[in-house]
C-alpha cells in the first residue's frame, strides 16, 4: 500500500502525482458549484458554534486544503459540521459570552486542541480509542443534540431571547419569552423554511420543466436552496426588514480572529481538554463513516490512521484562520460528490473560492438573515432525529435500546458531553456484564459419536467422575473470578467427581488474571481431591500457557481432543476402580 | 441451593438449624485461641487507619457476629484489615486531622457508606463489577500499599514525625527528620522486629523442645508475637520507657465514638463517596478471595452476591461500634482456621470475648508501645510485595507487566485510589485495544478435505472469485468499525472477487453495532458489485439475526456450513462465465 516515505507523510502524493491538467476544467466546474452550495451551509453552522456567521467561511479555507494533502478519502468535504459546531458552543460557554473575543479565542484554542489530539492519536495509533462509541450511543447522542440544535435555533426563527443548552433551561426561557415573538421573522421564517421544503422536493422538476438539461438537472438539482436564500436576503434588503427587528448578519470584520494568548490562562486550557477530546472523537467517528461509505463506492481505501492525521491537519488549519473545529460532514460531502467531485483537488479549487469571496463578495451577505441560516440548520437537523432506530434496537437487544434512551435523555437533560460519557460508560458496563457472565455448558458425549455437546440441549453419555465444562467465552480479567465461583459452585454440587476437564474450544485468549483464577483453581480443586484437565487448547493460548506455572501446577493433562481426553479418564477411573 | 426464604435471608440458618451443644466446647476453645491471636493485630490496624488503637477492638465485634449471621464462608474472619485501613486513613485525612472528633466521625461514616454501597451491590446483583480489578492491577495495588504502608511505619518505629501518604512526602519528611530519631524507640523497634521474626520462625520447635502435644504446638505455634506483645509493653511500664520518648496506647477513653451527624455536611458525604467504592470493592475482592481459597477445603460454595450482603452488614455494624471499615482478613483467616474454627459460631464467641476484653481488661493495655503494633504491620506487609509476579507476568505477557507497574508507580507517587484508576482504566484500554484487533484470516479449502483453514499456514485452494474471511473474535461495539475498514481493505486489494463469504464459527456474540457495520458493509459491497455471504453461524446468533434489517437486505445466502457455501457459490461463478 504504502510505496515510499513521500506517500505516508503526504497521502496527496498519490493522486497528485497522476494529475492532469485535464482533470482540472471539470474539477473547476465541479468546484464552482460545490462552493455556491457550500456557503449558506457553513455559515449556519458558524452561528451554531456562536460565532459570526462569517467564521464558517474561515473554517473553510485551510482545512479544506490541508484535509485534501493529508488525508485518504478523494471526496470528503472537510469543514463546518452541524455536530462539533454545537458541542463547540457548549465547551466555550462556560469560559466567555457570545460575541466577545474571548469567545473567538477559545473557539480558536479549541480547534488547536483538537488538532493536536487527533494528531497525537494518529501518531500513537490510537485511532481505535474511538471504538468506544457504540452504534447506540452515537444514535442516541445524534437524536438527542439535533433536538437541542434545533430547540436552540428556536430564538432566530421567532426572533425572542432563549438561554441554556440543555432541554429545560431552553423550554422554559422560551415559555417565558415567547411572547416577545417579532412577527417579521416569523413570517421570514415560515416563508423560508416552507420554500426550502418545496425547493428540496420540486426544484429539479422544476429544472426540468424550464428545459434544462438532465446534466443541468443533476448539477442544480440540490442548489434550490441557495436561489432561498438570495430571495430572503433580497427581500430584506429591499423592504429594509432589518428595522423590523429581523436579525441579519451585517457587517463583516475585515480582519480575522487570531488566536490572542493573553485571553487564555492554563487552568482553562486544561479545562477545554475534554471537550477537546470529545469533539475529535465525535468528529472523528462521523467523518471516517462518511469517507467509507464513499470509498466503497469507487472500491478505494481509507487508513482511519492517516484519517486522524488529515483531520488533525485540518483542524491546525481552521485554528490558523481563526476559526472552529471543523471535521469531514456528511451533507458537505453529498453536496461535493453530487458536483461532480472525483479528486481532492475540488477540495483545495472550493477553498480557493470561498478565498475570493470573502475577499470581494462580503457585502453580499450583509442583509442575509439569520433566520434563514437556522431555517437550513432546523431542516438538516430534523433528519438526523432517528425514532425508527430505538424501536429495531428494543426488538434486537433490549439492553442496547436502554443504552440509546439513556444517552438520549441524558443528552437532552445534561448536555451532550456528559450523554456521551455516561453512554460509553454504560455500554463498558454492559459489554463487563456480559462477559462476567459467559456461557458455559456441561458437556457430554453424544451417543455413537466423538461430539461432545450440552447436557440439557442433548442426552449425552456421562461418566459419574468425570465432568467435562465448556467455556464459550475468552478468559480474561472480567470473567476470570466468575469462573472461579461457577467450577467451585459446579464441584460442590458434584461429590462424586474426581476429574473435571475443561473443554477450551471456544477460548481464543487468555490473560494473566484468568491463568491466576486456573491455578487457584487447580490448588483449590486438587483439595478436594479433583484432578483439573484441559482439552482441545487453540494454538495461540496453548503458546501463552507454555512455560507458566499453571502447566506445572496442573494435577492432570491437556489433552489434544475433548475424545481423547475422555478416552484415557474413562480408562483411568475403571482401572482406579478394579484396584479397589 | 436456596431452599426457603429463611435461608436466603439468613444464611446463618443453615448451620444454626444443625449446630449442636457438643460444637460449642470446640468452637470455644478455638474462639479463645484465635481472640488472643488477633487482638495485637486489630489494634496495629486501628493505628493504620489513623484511629486510636483501641477502635480495632470495637472494629471486630459487631461486623464479626453481623458476617456469622449473614456471610456464606465459615471460617472467614471479618474485621480490621491492612490494606482497608490505610485506605481509610487516606480517605479521612483530606477532611480532618488524626486523632480528632471530626477524623473518628468521618471514619465511622466512610464504613457507613461502605457497608451501605455493598448492600446496594448485593441487592442490584452488580457484584460483577469488582472483576474490573484484574490480576496485574491487584497486584501493583498490592505491593506498593504495602511498600507505603510500611514507609509510613517508620515514624513509629524511629519515633520521628513524618507526613504525606505517598512516596515523595513519605522520604522527604522522613529525610529530613531522621536526625530526631528516638533511641529507645529504635532499640525498642529493632528488639520487637527481631523477636518477632524469631518467634514466628523457632517458636513452635520451642514449644516442641519444651515437651508439649503435638496439639498444643498446632494451637499455639503462631502465637509467639503475643508474648512479645505482652514482653515489650512489661519492659516498658517496668522501666517507666514512656518518660523516655516511647509513645505508647496510654489510657482509653471509656466511651466510644459514635457518628456525630452535626460534624459531616453533604459536600463531605458526596466527596468520601469514591472512596468508599474502592473500599468496598476493593476489600470484597480481598476477601472473597480468601473465602472461595477455603471453600474449596471444605468442598463448600461461597455465593459473592451473599458476600457482598454479609460484608456490607459487616461495615453497617463497623459503624454502629463507632469503628471504620473492615472486611474479610486473609491473615485473620488463617489464624482463624489454625485455631481450629470450623463453624461461624467462632465468629460470634470471639467477639464477644473481645468486647468482655474492652470491658474489662483495657487497662493491660496502657503500657502497649506502638512500636510493637509497628513492627507486626511492617512485618507482615513486607510479605504482601511482590517482585516475583512483575517478573513473571513479564514472561507471560509485556502489556500486563506493564499494566503492573503503571498501577505500581501510581500508587507510590499519586496514591491509592489514583493508582486503582490508573489501573483500570489502563486494563480496559487494553482490553479495548485486543478486541478492536481481532485475528482475521483467509481460509481456504485444505485440499481434498472440507475442512477450511487459513491461507497463511495451510497449502488451500481457493477460488478466484470468491474470497472468505474468517473473524476469530465476538462481533460488537469494539470492533465492528474495524470489521468495516479490514473488509474494505480487502475488498479493495481483491479486485477480482464477487463473493465475500464471512465465517462466523468464532462468533458467540452479535450487538447492534456489529449488526449495523455488516449493514453498511452489505451496501458498500453490494457498491463494488461484490456479494456477501455467511456461513456457519451459531445458533445464539442466527437467533439475534432474525427478523434484522440485515437479513433482509442481505445480498448473498447464509449457509450453514462453509463446505456449501463454497460448493454452491462455486457452481453459480461456473455458471454466470459459461453465460458470457
Amino acid at each position: 500500500m504504502k510505496n515510499n516515505t513521500l506517500v505516508r507523510l503526504l497521502p496527496a502524493w498519490q493522486w497528485l502525482k497522476t494529475y492532469k491538467a485535464a482533470d482540472m476544467q471539470a474539477d473547476t466546474i465541479a468546484s464552482i458549484v460545490f462552493t455556491i452550495m457550500v456557503i449558506p451551509q457553513s455559515l449556519a453552522y458558524a452561528m451554531l458554534a456562536g460565532l459570526p456567521a462569517i467564521t464558517g467561511l474561515y473554517a473553510s479555507i485551510l482545512p479544506s486544503i490541508l484535509y485534501s494533502l493529508f488525508g485518504t478519502s478523494r471526496i470528503l468535504a472537510v469543514g463546518p459540521v452541524a455536530i462539533t459546531s454545537v458541542m463547540t458552543a457548549s465547551a466555550v460557554l462556560p469560559f466567555a459570552t457570545v460575541g466577545t473575543d474571548q469567545y473567538a479565542t477559545i473557539a480558536i484554542l479549541l480547534a488547536l486542541l483538537s488538532g493536536t489530539m487527533l494528531l497525537i492519536l494518529s501518531i500513537l495509533r490510537l485511532g481505535f480509542l474511538t471504538n468506544l462509541l457504540s452504534h447506540p450511543v452515537i444514535s442516541g447522542f445524534i437524536s438527542a443534540s439535533a433536538l437541542l440544535i434545533i430547540l436552540g435555533q428556536v430564538k432566530h426563527l421567532l426572533g425572542v431571547h432563549t438561554y441554556g443548552d440543555t432541554l429545560i433551561p431552553l423550554v422554559s426561557s422560551l415559555a417565558k419569552h415567547i411572547h416577545n415573538t417579532n412577527i417579521p421573522t416569523l413570517v421570514l421564517s415560515i416563508a423560508s423554511i416552507t420554500s426550502l421544503v418545496l425547493m428540496k422536493r420540486y426544484f429539479p422538476s422544476l429544472l426540468k420543466a424550464l428545459g434544462c438539461s438532465s446534466k443541468t438537472v443533476q448539477l442544480f438539482g440540490k442548489s434550490g436552496s441557495i436561489l432561498v436564500v438570495a430571495g430572503t436576503t433580497i427581500a430584506v434588503g429591499v423592504f429594509s426588514l432589518d428595522r423590523l427587528g429581523v436579525s441579519i448578519i451585517g457587517a463583516v470584520s475585515s480582519s480575522i480572529p487570531t488566536l490572542k494568548i493573553s485571553a487564555v490562562n492554563l487552568s482553562v486550557l486544561k479545562e477545554l481538554l475534554p471537550s477537546a477530546f470529545l469533539i475529535s472523537i465525535v468528529g472523528f467517528v462521523g467523518s471516517v463513516s462518511v469517507a467509507q461509505t464513499y470509498a466503497a463506492k469507487y472500491r478505494q481505501d481509507i487508513d482511519p490512521n492517516q484519517e486522524l492525521m488529515g483531520l488533525g491537519m485540518a483542524n491546525i488549519g481552521s485554528a490558523l484562520c481563526g476559526a472552529f473545529p471543523v471535521t469531514g460532514g456528511f451533507s458537505r460531502t453529498v453536496l461535493n460528490a453530487e458536483s461532480g467531485a472525483k479528486s481532492p483537488m475540488t477540495g483545495i479549487i472550493s477553498a480557493l473560492l470561498i478565498l475570493l469571496t470573502l475577499l470581494f463578495l462580503t457585502p453580499l451577505f450583509y442583509y442575509l438573515p439569520t433566520a434563514i441560516l437556522s431555517s437550513i440548520i432546523s431542516i438538516s437537523m430534523l433528519k438526523l432525529v432517528n425514532i425508527g432506530d430505538v424501536k429495531q434496537l428494543w426488538r434486537f437487544s433490549k439492553k442496547e435500546a436502554i443504552l440509546l434512551l439513556v444517552t438520549f435523555f441524558v443528552v437532552l437533560l445534561d448536555g451532550m458531553e456528559t450523554g456521551l460519557i455516561a453512554g460509553v460508560v454504560l455500554s463498558l458496563l454492559f459489554f463487563l456484564w456480559h462477559t462476567s457472565h459467559p456461557h458455559i455448558a456441561i458437556v457430554g458425549r453424544v451417543p455413537g459419536t466423538e461430539h461432545f455437546r450440552n447436557e440439557q440441549r442433548f442426552a449425552v453419555e456421562k461418566h459419574p467422575h468425570i465432568l467435562t465444562i465448556r467455556i464459550d467465552e475468552n478468559l480474561f480479567f472480567a470473567n476470570a473470578r466468575v469462573l472461579e465461583d461457577r467450577l467451585q459452585t459446579i464441584v460442590s454440587q458434584n461429590t462424586d467427581i474426581k476429574h473435571l476437564i475443561l473443554m477450551c474450544n471456544a477460548v481464543n485468549m487468555i490473560d494473566a488474571s484468568a491463568m491466576q483464577s486456573l491455578e487457584k483453581i487447580v490448588v483449590r480443586l486438587s483439595d478436594s481431591g479433583v484432578k483439573l484437565h484441559l482439552s482441545e487448547v487453540k494454538g495461540p493460548v496453548m503458546d501463552k500457557l507454555k512455560g507458566t506455572q499453571l502447566l506445572n501446577t496442573l494435577t492432570g493433562e491437556v489433552f489434544l481432543t475433548q475424545h481423547q481426553a475422555i478416552q484415557k479418564l474413562e480408562k483411568r477411573c475403571g482401572d482406579e476402580q478394579e484396584d479397589q
